[in-house]
């Protein structure tokens, strides 16, 4: 058998049209299964790929991660072709050979997520594909300081989707929260996120910024950690993957 | 008849499925079109607007400017009403009641364009619209020297497709190259720009970048004025109005 070796691919993608990262058995609109169905043809071999963060339909990355093994050939080489074949809406901006061991989710040590509102009194341009528009004031003052209670290491389990019965304890670095007179933009740093984790902590704040929500009900959602007692799961198209960090690889 | 008030509109598009600014008879796909439209809808009477530049079919803007004069109604109104019936990719950003006299055109003092050029080796999926892809290296160094012969009070007829009797004098205040990893962003800023002037500038920048042009040969074009002697006009898409400056309004 051919020798392999361990790739590292940096993807972009404008996920506007793609029911998600996540491979489907019944559709191949999604991200990963784009991305494996090209590797597959130009190493002619079937390729599986293991994705940094697996990331709804609809959501964006300027540079999500992934890893495979797969025959020895160069990476410029590699990229080329991957550019050549995949759609107009997926990118690989980078092939790297990495670590035998390296493995982009499991190795990952944050994530970085931006999630941008939309608050100008007219329709977005340019932007209009990756941001969510909410209509009328926000009280960025009250956003920002009821995030303060959602960072540090907490159980999100109120603010979030996962059915799952494993820990739901993460530990969010910090939560930014930039302005301008167009858009709000709500950084997210962590190790990791639960399932609509950020989308419901920014339906959450939303609500906190039109005063509908109070610091207190946020206390509540993480003392109960029942999922009702939080605000709605924004909308997907305005939250972007920016990065995943990893320990100097050696 | 009602009193009425002279109005400055400033207004965002992308331009990829247009035909241009100007209103053009066989086609209601022109920004200046649609914007007329809606606004004789909402006064009720035929309004025709006056635009600061007459960008082309394909050519984006972030704040193109237009006046018109119209019977009194708030500017709040009429800001909700232009963004509610103009289409997903037109936007007015600013709504001003302006002096009697002020006219878009013939009042604004410099424009400012850039014209942003993709150079990073995989294509471009947030900025898909708005950049030229220009595949292979370029001298950034070389463009920059070269672009500093464009600077100044100069017969520009070379670099253009102007057929006008008129002077093709204009003053260019500064042409300035930024770059990123990604893009090669060029600003230009002038009193005033020929027909494709702009255009034909980056497509004879590019290829001094390439080296297949010198800064001799851009000598050559302000000398003999002929414009087969300059560099292709560059595409439309990597090319944005991006503000138009007048004096201090009174």
């Amino acid at each position: 058998m051919t020798d392999s070796q361990k790739y590292r691919l940096t993807i972009a993608y404008e996920g506007t049209r793609y029911k998600g990262w996540q491979r489907l058995k019944q559709t191949p609109e999604t991200i990963q299964g784009k991305v494996e169905s090209v590797l597959s043809r130009i190493f002619e071999i079937p390729i599986q790929i293991d994705g940094a963060s697996r990331t709804d339909a609809g959501v964006h990355a300027k540079a999500q991660v992934a890893s495979f093994s797969a025959p020895i050939i160069s990476c410029e080489v590699l990229s080329e072709q991957l550019n050549k074949y995949l759609p107009k809406d997926i990118a690989v901006t980078s092939v790297n050979i990495a670590p035998t061991d390296f493995h982009a989710r499991f190795k990952a040590k944050h994530k970085t997520y931006h999630y941008v509102i939309w608050r100008a009194p007219y329709r977005p341009i340019f932007e209009r594909n990756v941001v969510t528009v909410v209509d009328g004031p926000l009280d960025v003052g009250a956003m920002r300081s009821a995030a303060k209670l959602l960072v540090g290491k907490l159980d999100f389990k109120g603010f979030s989707s996962d059915k799952t019965k494993k820990s739901t304890i993460r530990t969010l670095a910090s939560i930014e929260i930039m302005e301008n007179s167009e858009t709000i933009t709500l950084i997210f740093k962590g190790d990791g996120f639960l399932y609509n984790m950020v989308r419901i902590i920014v339906g959450t704040l939303i609500e906190v910024g039109q005063g509908k929500r109070t610091e207190e009900d946020i206390k509540e959602t993480l003392t109960s950690k029942v999922r009702s007692t939080a605000g709605e799961t924004a909308p997907a198209e305005g939250l972007t993957l920016v990065e995943v960090a990893y320990d100097k690889l050696r």
